[in-house]
């Protein structure tokens, strides 16, 4: 036989283990009874993570232009929204892709936001970036393929900025929370969680999205989690059932691709919604948000006119 | 090279295509625009399954004694479900685990299901057994494990009761679909779905639930589509928030577990509710289902005075 | 919150167990300590499986007709496999895909495998088809869609027919090997394991080859263990490198599909091999085999001339 | 109905295709017909990925001590390897796991593998840090959890040194040749492709090696592939028949953790081999290259008598 030849090693059986079973220590400071309140994440736009009010994060995938990323940003604001999202720096599959606009895409989400009283947050890739992306951001995006970024972890650890941290590809929830570890062991305890969908065999949609660990975060950590409900799905029309799933079942906000004209989006745009279509569905997320002991982000009056406080009329 | 000397095929790459493309026809019959209206499958005890009114199927896992199953239907009524679930089959991985009651189990279900005017469901394994089953119990439940159990598929649909056909451990949209095809093919129209959580990588759930299923297959087909958060799950803390969440969804119904001692159930007893927390889940619901356009079950008064037509006060 | 009104339970982070934990007895009789040697299954046409000889099982997904049928077991026979397969029942994924012949398929593969001295392994899908399978083949194989269709398993346990028990889509080594203690507990130990491939998140190839449950499997059972590459490719071309690399891991025979014309095959053409393509693997296979300790089937003399023995020149 | 508002979307059916159908443009550069030859990868030391002699990457995980590593690199040069892996900064789930040695690390690696003849291959974490380990390493990995850590593998493809890119924990194997692309794009060709194995949802193996890549990668790809089995394993036993079954497919080499202490090892002893085990491995390597067409590292007469040329006599 092949492998006669080995003595004096255990059964197979005797190692056949659970995954992770290696990891000497787990999470500590993040796990729910390391605090005895649970964690809200601020911006110092005003949105919160974690409390009574819902945060609402929209916007385009990529920042592609002034003009579209303009326009975004007035519907997203209009419909209810607290917080900007939008690529700057775009981690794509392909090298053909188009990478997002850098820097340039930074100042141009400082200014929508600016313009209509939201918060920003945004992707960043590298540790050398973290520095530039939060002068000018109000909370950094660890993406999915970065979750166990290990140098990224530290980096957003060492800053003062909070964090949203995605769930890997086909991360566990325990390597999740470890990953969170890696930031709050360096001092920063911002960090929101983000439930994104994950690997299938399925391709019916484009992630599978695992909406037990809303509950079950509640359980395990003090730290606030949200939804994408955007990349869960990958197709715009199963995005509005999936986002008040989300929030029926205890989601402290969301993070919705929006863009002014999804079908000339240059990336995700059979998952992005329009103005009106997040319009909708922001109205129809009122009433669950009530349920579920939640409110939606409250809108201070603005002076400008730009925009009115809403109604949210069913 | 090891397979050097393979002339004449075409490229692998070529041939690169995705799973099931050798399906040489797809769903005809359970496709949505197959007919005009979506199918509402009617249990001759009152209780609907894709209508207005929410089918609400609850009981123990394995059908274990009369105090038990008695028990466990009074605590389900009581609290406004409306069909009764319980195994007198059961499929088991371990043959040395419990594996039903068989005929006094079918028994036990239609007695205690009678004396609380409730519908029974429960699962049947074997074609030979499809007859009795259905002289006993008001829905056939084709389980898991026997999604692509082709013989029963077709063995149900030859019969002329209605069929719960839950999605198997890995079975794509397409592949779930096409089996409640064969059962409709046979000429029986009254089948209905139930996502149960597929097979996943992380261990920190039992199943992971696909909860975008719900607003997919209503896409999809005029089939009503339920959720069974209980095996989902596999962790009974977790069953309420994701029972809440899958209706917010659009799910049809529910099937979930509800043990009258679930720390003595012979099996499942981590995930079933006792019935006071399913009563407590009942209540949550009412507002997720309103909300969703749709209502609870409707109890008729019973003269028998065991149950009492309820509230459902929040 | 939604769940708090629930008290007295358990934390989930308690109850965050692995799967199948809940299987209160393991496999006793299939565990390799349970018998001081290993399981050699013979057919009574002389192939065996387990022992020093390979075993070849090679011809069609399905049985098409008498010529097809009969130029595929010539083939095989000339390239050195022992036993013929071919599908009589057809577990398809859609009930317009070709159900296979039934028993007049098995009447067809009696006859080509007497003719050219072959054993036969042909599928059953219906436990209520077991007599009849079995009186006209070797070995009943129960397919992946049925490997925990649990009436089937105890019928194929009753009978005193070999048993080739293939892994189940996405089914766990635990949960294969619970399933082959369901057969052996009726009291039939002649069960072959067959790897096929499991479901996966990538759709490059049909399924993924596990290859390491061939020594996983020598750990933990005492029963013999073969792969099919063919369905676990689902491309002609990557079958033979995949065989060979089986056998060299220590399987003890392969599965493969082999069609006289691929390209019009009913089913699975684009897996199969054609004849001169099997005879290539074969002469391949001939040095691994004796790598791995073992040999390929001798081929006894045949007096009608139909076949001579091969000397398996490399 | 929940999404009933939103008109003009096409249907989901319609929309329901497959993952990574959004990427624009697919690999040009690393697939096969790109180049009219195979790329060969040549380390400054001697040893090439992709020709007729196999790579034996060996050595422990992480680089834990002077005299650990020597007895580690004496004893896989010893056997036959050309290589020494060993891992000076580690991707590790917890941060409190031992996270490696770093620039210490990487000065031992050197040294170790100067005075046993061998090069050295070692895990790039950070962008940063590309030019460091380039400076005492023979070939930068670019781990699992970096395939698309995307500024990493472009400063990757700024460099002049050999790339050894694993495959991500769910990687498709489009992606996977993707983030080749990114590496090749930026004008570095040596790029060498290393399966280890993808995430399952069984437990028994650490994951889930896809055997089937290698003959696949060599269809689509002129890059040279190699596997790691022992990440792919998990448990020491199962590398080596793992290991003799990837050859046999065609790899072009191995990359395997060999501890002069496995039980002591400070990360990933249960699946390391000793230096008497990978020896032996070694020895059973040797016909099974020779079938595959290739051969074992040649070892150059040493002056300095540590390592004397050998046999690999059976």
């Amino acid at each position: 036989m092949l492998t006669g030849g080995m003595k004096g090693e255990s059964s197979v059986e005797a190692t056949m283990v659970e995954r992770g079973v290696n990891v000497p220590q787990s999470y500590r400071l993040v796990r729910r009874d390391a605090r005895p309140d649970r964690t809200v994440v601020r911006l110092r736009t005003g949105a919160s993570f974690g409390g009574d009010e819902l945060a609402i994060c929209a916007g385009p995938c990529g920042v592609e232009s002034h003009e579209q990323l303009h326009r975004a940003a007035e519907g997203v604001a209009q419909a209810g929204a607290n917080v900007l999202r939008g690529g700057a720096y775009k981690p794509r599959t392909s090298p053909y892709s188009f990478q997002g606009l850098g820097e340039e895409a930074l100042k141009m989400l400082r200014e929508a936001a600016d313009a209509f009283g939201l918060g920003v947050v945004t992707e960043v890739l590298d540790p050398r970036d973290v520095e530039k992306v939060a002068s000018y951001a109000d909370m950094l995006q660890i993406g999915t393929r970065s979750m166990q970024n290990f140098p990224l972890l530290r980096e957003a650890g060492d800053s003062d900025m909070p964090v949203l941290l995605k769930r890997g590809l086909s991360a566990t929830v325990q390597e999740w929370l470890l990953a969170a570890e890696y930031i709050v062991l360096r001092g920063n305890d911002n960090v929101v969680l983000c439930e994104r969908g994950v690997r299938s065999f399925d391709v019916a949609t484009r992630n599978l999205l695992d909406i037990a660990v809303v509950p079950l975060l509640e359980e395990l950590t003090h730290l606030p989690v949200i939804v994408d409900p955007s990349h869960a799905m990958g197709i715009a029309r199963l995005v509005p059932p999936v986002a008040i799933a989300s929030v029926a079942a205890g989601a402290h906000g969301l993070l919705i691709e929006v863009h002014p004209d999804p079908p000339n989006a240059l990336s995700d745009g059979a998952q992005s919604l329009d103005c009106a279509q997040f319009d909708r569905l922001m109205r129809r997320l009122m009433p669950v948000a009530e349920f579920a002991g939640r409110r939606l982000p409250q809108r201070a009056d603005r002076t400008d006119g730009v925009v009115s406080a809403r109604g949210y009329e069913a």
